[in-house]
């Protein structure tokens, strides 16, 4: 005989299967939910309800949306020669909270890596080589993709896939800079981050006219 | 414009007030139910409806039940002489999977906190006071009452102001020990520890027949 009575087990299953849940997380969330207020537990459920109902995947830039189309895609303010290329929604999400771009987006949903036995063909990369591939022979080219995956080994591999496999469409393809943090501190640096650091340096602009 | 759409940011917002989860492991939950499979976010939306609904306080011992009684209060081999006040249900739990303990549990939900203005009222302290009253009336008192509020300010403070208030009604109170954790390093041990851990010292029992 346990001494954990059903749909309390059962809770603590479900939260133990969200990512960097543990068991003990699980059944510290568990608990707070049995003591939490009713419409907090409820409106978690429903939440959790909606998203897999309402949400689905825009059918032109793969981010999410309730609509075919998601917001940013049906903004005629949006630069549509300029496409932003990013590995997760979560990526749009920090870009957008940047407000410095302006263009539209494409959402891989992942990165290419071997190790894993992902290939370009478990993302979104056909349909984006599509669309710079129509746009180019449409006379409306993308002039500039600018790849921002994550700098990691994955991320490093899907953008120079995506470099060599977009070069005929596209006039200008550009990498995200990679270097120092803003805030960080030069001597905790990894040597490849300094490495790209030096590599991207630029000149620097006089705020005084010369 | 938002850069996301309102199910989404109504899940993260869900999902940040759950405890120990901040806006960035809110957004990284929503993200793997996004993806995730359909089953997986219906069954933890089911199971925290489930909890809300069938879960209650058992109504002799207020651990978790989904009956009156919870399945400990009711299974007849457990010694009801024998009882353990804990703060919290999950401590039932820890307790349980011991397996070294066969009698009854009385959860108090908290501890005497009177800097967080929680006093024995807001406690199933009367709850606890009144059985082993009762039981001591009726000629059937409750011979051990094991003190397993945890090892700090309130848990102490809580099970001495129980010591005092049940002195009259049981036999024998006890407080579990307080010392080093097995596998732990004395070097580290806080000084309270070391001193409850002296305090506490055994007689060595021989294995061997003297």
């Amino acid at each position: 005989m346990s001494a954990i009575v059903e749909p309390v087990a059962r809770l603590i299953e479900a939260f133990g299967r969200l990512p960097g849940v543990g068991p003990k997380t699980a059944q510290r969330l568990t608990y707070h939910i049995l003591r939490a207020a009713d419409a907090e537990a409820r409106s978690l459920a429903a939440a959790l309800v909606a998203v897999r109902d309402e949400v689905v995947f825009c059918e032109s830039c793969f981010n999410i949306s309730t609509g075919p189309l998601c917001p940013i895609c049906l903004d005629p303010d949006r630069d549509e020669k300029w496409l932003c290329v990013v590995e997760e929604p979560l990526d749009v999400l920090a870009l957008e909270r940047t407000g410095a771009f302006r263009g539209r987006y494409h959402v891989l949903h992942g990165a290419i890596s071997p190790m894993d036995g992902i290939g370009p063909d478990r993302l979104r990369v056909r349909e984006l080589l599509e669309v710079c591939a129509r746009r180019c022979a449409e006379g409306d080219p993308i002039t500039e993709v600018i790849l921002a995956t994550n700098p990691t080994l994955e991320g490093e591999a899907t953008a120079m896939y995506l470099a060599e496999r977009l070069a005929a469409d596209v006039a200008s393809i550009t990498r995200i800079a990679r270097g120092i943090p803003v805030g960080g501190d030069l001597e905790y640096a990894d040597e490849v981050t300094l490495v790209r650091a030096l590599q991207g340096r630029r000149e620097v602009e006089s705020s005084l006219p010369r």
